[in-house]
C-alpha cells in the first residue's frame, strides 16, 4: 500500500493566498456588457454613471394646482389671494410635469375653486410638493461604484436613469467531478451495498453554487483510474469552466489520484489544510484554471468548498464573501479540539432563558446529518486544546436568526416519538423546531443541572424503589424545581433477527457461546435497565460477548442486528418494527420530559405540553407499535410507577 | 377630478391577516415530487425518512488491519500479542466494509509486519476506527422535518440515504404588471421626456423573487385604460402565477383603476397600510389567488414588495422568512416620523470608533437611490414623533455585516470628486467603500463634533480673514484635535445654458429682470461663497430672483439650468461641463476633508490618505475639468489660502 505523503498542511489563509498568488484572475474572469434587468447578482466592472435624470423634469407631487410661489406669499387665512387660470395657475395631478411658467404646487384640498378663479389662505415656498429634477438621480453621476454586487434595487435604479446595459464579471462557472470505485451515481437511484456510498457532494456543491450565484455542472462519477480521471480533468479544463473540482472518493488510492492528476497538467499548491474535517483538500493551478481536490466525507468536502473555494471564487469575480450571522453562545458540553487545527464544530443551538446554548453534535467528518442538524459552526482556533463547558462561542448561523427563538433543544435519551413531537410542532403556528443532542437520560439530567437545556428526555428506572426518574432527580438535582410529564410508555426488550435463528428468550440466552449482545453507551437509560435485568439473572457483564460494544441509539443497535453484525441488543419494540426484525419482550418502562420550572410558562414549553396531551400525537405514536399512551402528557409524580403495576 | 377614496389605513400585520383568512392556501398551492438533487430552495411538505442507512455497512475508517478487538487485549508494550493472517486479521483500506468477523481496525502505523503475521504492542477497544453501520443515518428515521426550506447540507443527505424523491410546496409563482400613462417599457431602451418614467418596479420585483426562491414574469407595461388592466389582470389570473401583482403609475387616474379592476373580479382587502413609504399598497383577493395593488413610487413599491407580498408568499408555501441581520446604531441626526405609521427610513451607517453611526437618508419615497445608497433600513414606530439626534436604533441591514467595518461614512458637502475618491477606494486592497451623507459643508462639521462621523467635507470661505474652513473649525468645533487633508482647489462660477443666451457675465446681473437664479441650501459653502459674493457686489437677496429657490447639489442646480427650470445658479465648473453647459468663473475655493485625531489611524482613514495624495486620483479628477491638484494630499494648516495666492 502506498503511502500519501502529504505537504505540510498549512493554514487556510496560507493556502487562499498561495492560490492566488497562483492565478492571473484578469486573464480567467473576463468582463461581459449584459442587460441591466438581468443583472442582479453579478459584479460591475466599472462604476455606472446615470445616463438620464430622475425626474427627468419638475413634476407635481401632488394633485392639485401648479402656482408661482412669489405670487402666493401675501396670502393669509382672512386676507386670501385669488389666481387667475392659465396666467396664474393650471391643474395638475400627480407626476404631471410643471410647466416652466410654475415653481410649486398647492394640494387640491387647499385650495377653493370659483369659476376661473382659485383661492388660497396660506402661502407656499418654492418647490412645494414639486418632485424635481434630478431629485433621485442625476445625468451623468456615479449610481454604482465599481465591484458592486448589484442588488435587486440596483436594478431598479439602473433601468430608472437609463444604465441600461452593465459591465460586469462573468459569472463563476465551476465543473465537479466526483469519483471513487466505491461511489454510486444517484441519477440511477440505486440501493448501496456493502462497502457503496451513493455519491452527494457534488449536487451539494451545485447547490451551493446556486446561493452564491455561480453556475455548476456535475459529471457522472469517475472510477478509480488514472487515465480515466486525467481524460475528465483534461474536459474540464478545455471547457469554459473557471474551476475544476475533483472530489475524491475515500480511498488511499483515490487521494493519490487526485493529485498526480493535476500534476501531470500543473502545479499542486496545497496538498492539506489545516482544518478539521477538511485536511485533505488540495488546490492546484493548471492552464491559468482553479483545481480543487476536495475530500470524500462530505463534511470535509463542505469545509473544503466554503473555506477554500467560495472565498477564491469570490476573489476572482471581485464579490464580497456573504458572512453568516453570529450569536454569541455558551457551549453546554467541553469541547476537544486538536492543536494546531482549525477545527469547525458543529452546533445544535437554541435558546434557554435569556441566551444561546450551544451542544456540540458528532465530529464524524463522514456525518452529513450533523450539518443537516446543526443550528450553527464554530471554529475552535489552532491554539485551542479544547473549550470548557461554560465557554462562550462564536457561533455561525445555518439557520435565520428569527428561527432560533423557536427553536428548542432537547437533551437527553433518544426515542422515535420525538421526531414525532417534532413533526407536530412544526405544524403548530407558529412552527416550532426541536434539535435534540443525544447524550443519553444521565447526560439529559446534567444538561439541566447546569441550565444548558431546558428540556431532556429520559427513562431511567431505578431498582431500588422500582420508580423512574424521580430518584435520579432527587440525586443529581436536588433543589432544582422541575416539572416532569410522561411522553409515553415504552417496551423494551431484545432485539433480533428475523425468525430469531439463534434462539433468544432471555437475558439468559446472551451468555451462551456464539451469541453477540451490542450495548448502549454508559448514562443510557436503556444500558442501566439492561444491567439491572442482568444482574436480576444472575449474570456479570464479563459473561455477556459484546457489553463493551456500544452504540448510541435503539435505531443504531437495530440496524447493527439487522445486517448481521451482533446478534441482539436491547432496545426498544419500535426500532425492531422500523426494520422488520424481531423482539422478544423484557420490560414496560416510562419516558419522560422534565422541564425546569422557570421555564414552564415559555412558548416553546407550552408548544410542547399541547403536542404531548393531543389526541393526534396519541394516535402517531401509537403507531409506531411498543408504545402506551395512557400517560403521555399527564404530569408525573415521585412513586407513580408504571400505568397498570402498584405504585413505586 | 376624481377623488381616491381609501379604506382606513390598517397596520402591516393586521392587513396580512386579512388576506391570509381570505387565502386557501391548501388548495393554492400543491404539493409536487421532484428529485432531491434539485429540490434545494423548496419547503418539504411532509417529513422525509431515510431509506438507506449510512453508512450502509461497518467500514474501516483508517487504512490499517482488521481484528477482534478482544483478541488484542492484552497487547502491551515489550508484552506484545501476534496475529496471524486471515483468521486473527486482514488488511483493510479506508471505506472497505469490515468483514463480519472483526470489530476494530489499527492503523497500519502502529503495525509491525512479519511474513505473514502483524505484531501489535497496544490494545484496542472494539469499533475503534471504524465507522460504524448508520453512524451519520439510520434507515426509516426522520432525516428532515415538514416545513423545512431545503438546504445544499439536506441535499447531501437525502442522496446519501436514498430519499431520492421528495414532495414539496410548488414554488410561489408571480406575475407582474406594470401600468400608467406615463411608464415607458425599458426593452425599447428608451429616453424619457416630460412627464414620461423608465419602468422598473417590475424588474425589481423580479430581482427580489429570485432572491426569495420564488419565479416572477413581467409584462409589458399596460396604459391606464380600465379594459386593458382588466384584459391583463383576467390573464394573470388564468395563468399559473399564485400571486399577480399590479403595480401602479403614479397618477391619481391610475391608483382608482387598480383597484376598480380587482373589484371587478374579486374583493378588495385591504386598501392603504399604516407605513410611509408604502401606504397606498392594496390587497385582494380574486379566484382564490392574491393580487397585490403596489404603488408606482420606487420605494413605496419595495415596502409593499417586502412587508407585505413577501411575508404572503412565505406563508402560502410554508417558508420561514428570512430575517435581516441587524446592529444597533447611533442616530447621527434627528429624524421626524409620521404618528400613526411605521416609517421606514433609509439609512447611510459607518463605523466610528467602536460604533456604528447612522445617518438618515431623504425620505422622498420616489427615490430609488435611497435604497441603493443605504446600507441599512429603520422602522421607527407608528408610536413615534421622531427620533433625536444620539438616538440608538435597530438598523436592519441591507449589506453584508462584514462590509460595514471597511464602510466610511462622509458628511458634508457633496463634490464630484469624492465619486472618483470612492471608486479609488473600491480598487484598493482590501477594497473599501465610501457612503456618503450630503448636508452641506456646516453639516459636515457638525457631524464632527457629535461624533457621527470619522470624514467631513467642507470648503467653508471665511471673508474676514479670507482662509478656508480653520476659521469655522475654530469657532464651531473649538478643542477638537483635527487633520486638514486638502482633496482639490475648485473653481466656482455662474452655471448658464450653452451660449449664455441670457449675457450674464457676473453678479449683477442677477438682479437684472428676467434672471432667474437658483441658489443652495443653506448652511452650504456654496451659498456662503455666493452671499459674499453677493455683499462685495452692494447687492441684497431680495434683489435676486429665485434667491429663496434652493437645491442640494451642484448637479442639481446644473440640471435645473439644463432644463431650463433656472438661467443660472453657482456651482463648481465640473457640473456645467458634465452637462455641456456654460460658465462663468467667479472665484477659486478649496475642498478639504476634515478627520479628528482620533481616527488618524483607522485603516479606512489611511486608505483615504493613500488614495488623495496619488497620482492616478489627481489625473481623474484633474481630467474632470475645473480643479487644481497641486494641493491635493497635502496637510492643511491655517491661514494657507490658496495656492498661488498670499496666505491668508
Amino acid at each position: 500500500m502506498k503511502r500519501n505523503i502529504y505537504l505540510r498542511t498549512i493554514p487556510i489563509e496560507e493556502a487562499l493566498t498561495r492560490a492566488k498568488d497562483a492565478l492571473d484572475r484578469e486573464a480567467l474572469l473576463t468582463v461581459e456588457r449584459i442587460g441591466a434587468e438581468r443583472a442582479a447578482g453579478r459584479i460591475t466592472a466599472e462604476p455606472v454613471m446615470a445616463r438620464y435624470s430622475s425626474p427627468t423634469y419638475h413634476s407635481a407631487a401632488m394633485d392639485g394646482i401648479a402656482v408661482r410661489a412669489a405670487d402666493t406669499f401675501l396670502a393669509r387665512e382672512g386676507s386670501p389671494v385669488r389666481l387667475l387660470t392659465g396666467d396664474g395657475f393650471v391643474f395638475v395631478n400627480t407626476g404631471h410635469p410643471l410647466p416652466s411658467a410654475f415653481d410649486a404646487v398647492i394640494m387640491i384640498e387647499n385650495v377653493v375653486m370659483d369659476g376661473d378663479t382659485a383661492t388660497i389662505e396660506s402661502p407656499v415656498a418654492p418647490f412645494t410638493h414639486v418632485r424635481r429634477i434630478g431629485e433621485d438621480i442625476v445625468a451623468t453621476e456615479m449610481i454604482l461604484p465599481r465591484h458592486r454586487r448589484i442588488s435587486a434595487y440596483d436594478v431598479g435604479a439602473l433601468l430608472s436613469c437609463g444604465a441600461y446595459d452593465v459591465d460586469v464579471y462573468e459569472q463563476v462557472r465551476i465543473r465537479v467531478i466526483p469519483t471513487g470505485d466505491e461511489v454510486m451515481d444517484f441519477t440511477s437511484r440505486p440501493a448501496p451495498g456493502p462497502g457503496q456510498v451513493v455519491e452527494s457532494n457534488s449536487m451539494l456543491l451545485c447547490a451551493l453554487a446556486d446561493e452564491w450565484g455561480m453556475a455548476c455542472q456535475r459529471v457522472a462519477p469517475i472510477r478509480d483510474d488514472p487515465d480515466a480521471l486525467a481524460a475528465a480533468l483534461e474536459e474540464g479544463l478545455n471547457s469554459d469552466a473557471h474551476i475544476v473540482v475533483i472530489v475524491a472518493g475515500s480511498s488511499a488510492g483515490s487521494k493519490d489520484f487526485t493529485r498526480a492528476t493535476i500534476e501531470r497538467v500543473g502545479e499542486v499548491l496545497v496538498h492539506g489544510v489545516a482544518a478539521m474535517p477538511g485536511k485533505p483538500s488540495l488546490l492546484g493551478v493548471a492552464r491559468g484554471k482553479l483545481v480543487v481536490g476536495a475530500p470524500g466525507y462530505p463534511v470535509s468536502s463542505v469545509v473544503c468548498f466554503e473555506r477554500l473555494l467560495y472565498p477564491l471564487a469570490c476573489w476572482l469575480s471581485r464579490a464580497e464573501p456573504k458572512t453568516r450571522q453570529t450569536v454569541a453562545a455558551t457551549l453546554a458540553r467541553s469541547v476537544p479540539s486538536r492543536i494546531g487545527m482549525v477545527d469547525f464544530v458543529r452546533l445544535a443551538v437554541g435558546q434557554v432563558g435569556d441566551e444561546y446554548v450551544a451542544l456540540p453534535l458528532s465530529r464524524g467528518a463522514g456525518s452529513i446529518s450533523t450539518m443537516t442538524k446543526a443550528q450553527a459552526v464554530t471554529q475552535l482556533p489552532p491554539e485551542a486544546e479544547g473549550l470548557e463547558s461554560g465557554a462562550t462561542v462564536t457561533a455561525e448561523l445555518l439557520v435565520d436568526a428569527g428561527e432560533l427563538a423557536r427553536t428548542l433543544v432537547c437533551v437527553g435519551s433518544h426515542d422515535n416519538t420525538l421526531d414525532i413531537l417534532a413533526d407536530r410542532l412544526m405544524r403548530g403556528d407558529p412552527p416550532m423546531r426541536l434539535a435534540s443532542s443525544h447524550v443519553g437520560s444521565m447526560g439529559g439530567l446534567i444538561a439541566l443541572r447546569n441550565g444548558a437545556s431546558m428540556l431532556a428526555g429520559t427513562h431511567l428506572f431505578d431498582p431500588e424503589s422500582g420508580d423512574y426518574n424521580f430518584p435520579f432527580l432527587a440525586k443529581y438535582l436536588p433543589g432544582l424545581d422541575v416539572t416532569v410529564v410522561n411522553l409515553a410508555i415504552r417496551h423494551q426488550g431484545l432485539i433480533v433477527a428475523p425468525g430469531n435463528p439463534k434462539g433468544i428468550t432471555g437475558i439468559a440466552d446472551l451468555a451462551r457461546d456464539g451469541v453477540r449482545y451490542l450495548n448502549r453507551q454508559r448514562g443510557a437509560g436503556t444500558r442501566i435497565l439492561f444491567d439491572h435485568h442482568l444482574a436480576k439473572s444472575g449474570l456479570t457483564p464479563d459473561r455477556i460477548s459484546g457489553y463493551d460494544r456500544e452504540e448510541h441509539t435503539h435505531m443504531a443497535v437495530a440496524v447493527n442486528v439487522k445486517t448481521d453484525a451482533a446478534d441482539c441488543g436491547l432496545g426498544v419494540f419500535a426500532a425492531a418494527k422500523a426494520l422488520g426484525l424481531d423482539f422478544v419482550p423484557l420490560a414496560r418502562e416510562r419516558y419522560d420530559l422534565v422541564i425546569p420550572a422557570a421555564y414552564r410558562d415559555d412558548q416553546k414549553i407550552a408548544a410542547v405540553f399541547a403536542v404531548v396531551g393531543s389526541e393526534a400525537f396519541k394516535e402517531q405514536v401509537r403507531a409506531l407499535g411498543g408504545y402506551e399512551t395512557d400517560w403521555s402528557g399527564r404530569i408525573m409524580a415521585p412513586g407513580m410507577g408504571l400505568p397498570g403495576e402498584p405504585a413505586a
